[in-house]
């Protein structure tokens, strides 16, 4: 276990306080708590959505359960998903896959900013450019054999940093949760009731 | 293909004009297009993102590649993420995983509708509530052996409309681009460059 949260770099830039505006001691405090007891690991996060009519609809996320105990967001948050008026829609939210690539975004730099924040890397500007290819078929039952989800999703990061951190920052990408989902698949489970 | 969205219900709905709040011609319209002329259906989302520091980022989306051009939104999109307290973030945004979950809801909740309205399944009411389960260890690189991302995903759907058309309601959710990309998986490339 060398390449984790409370490696020795770790400990040793914790005396910086704060890293890429990640509070090390907060951050760590977690990590130290996780590793002596592993259950407090185990989280269940959670959305609900409202359909709103036509292809518009609302998730409201409030909380998630982690540490053994019910967690509440300082505030809810609502997002609308739409689809633009070639797809029917009113455009009123982006659609849901770009909505996927706003999660793939957003992990894949949390987590290469917090691993790099507590390797002591220090990260000044991050930037990102997300493309991912959908042939419509598959989602409009018009071809069988045509994948209905993204085949391929490239991300092109900018950062403003030590360039001979680079290398090191794209492996930290590794960690990303959203990525690992989306590249090794995980279990739905749906179910469909009257109300 | 007697599946998809210009089945013969789908022409015979198609005098209703709207049904679950889609206009059916402007989507049998786009349906037919592709059909005549495959590479129409060929589309690249997009997402940017600029990170805002600590665990703070945020993306924009204002378009993308569909139909042989670029489509504009009639707006852009922003989106923030963040981490809550216990992840040493400040709250100000739902997380990563929670947009995926937004992502994954939007999505299959639009794909029932509009392939429900093609075969003329009136819809009035729709719901859902999704949690999925990922242990924090993962991510935190505390052990190799458990997963980084999620690895159940549940979503339970409250559907007000005909009792006998819920078992086809639930297999029209096989049609969600983000469900088959969790699923399925899809290839993610990295590139970091200096800025």
């Amino acid at each position: 276990m060398t390449d984790q949260m409370t490696s020795k770099q770790a400990q040793a830039s914790a005396h910086d306080d704060t890293v890429n505006g990640i509070h090390l001691e907060t951050l760590q405090g977690t990590v130290r708590a996780i590793e002596q007891d592993p259950v407090l690991g185990q989280c269940k996060f959670r959305a609900r959505n409202t359909w709103l009519g036509g292809n518009h609809n609302r998730s409201t996320i409030s909380g998630f359960y982690g540490a053994r105990q019910e967690i509440a967001h300082k505030q809810q948050f609502e997002l609308h998903a739409d689809e633009p008026p070639i797809l029917a829609g009113g455009d009123d939210g982006a659609n849901p896959v770009e909505h996927l690539l706003n999660a793939l975004a957003a992990c894949v730099t949390t987590s290469m900013v917090a691993h790099a924040a507590v390797r002591g890397i220090h990260i000044e500007e991050l930037e990102s450019e997300l493309e991912g290819d959908i042939d419509l078929r598959g989602f409009l039952g018009l071809a069988d054999d045509v994948p209905k989800g993204f085949t391929e999703i490239r991300i092109n990061f900018r950062v403003k940093a030590d360039v001979h951190n680079l290398e090191r920052l794209k492996r930290l990408t590794a960690y990303s949760p959203v990525l690992n989902t989306i590249t090794r698949g995980a279990n739905v489970i749906i179910q469909v009731e009257p109300k």
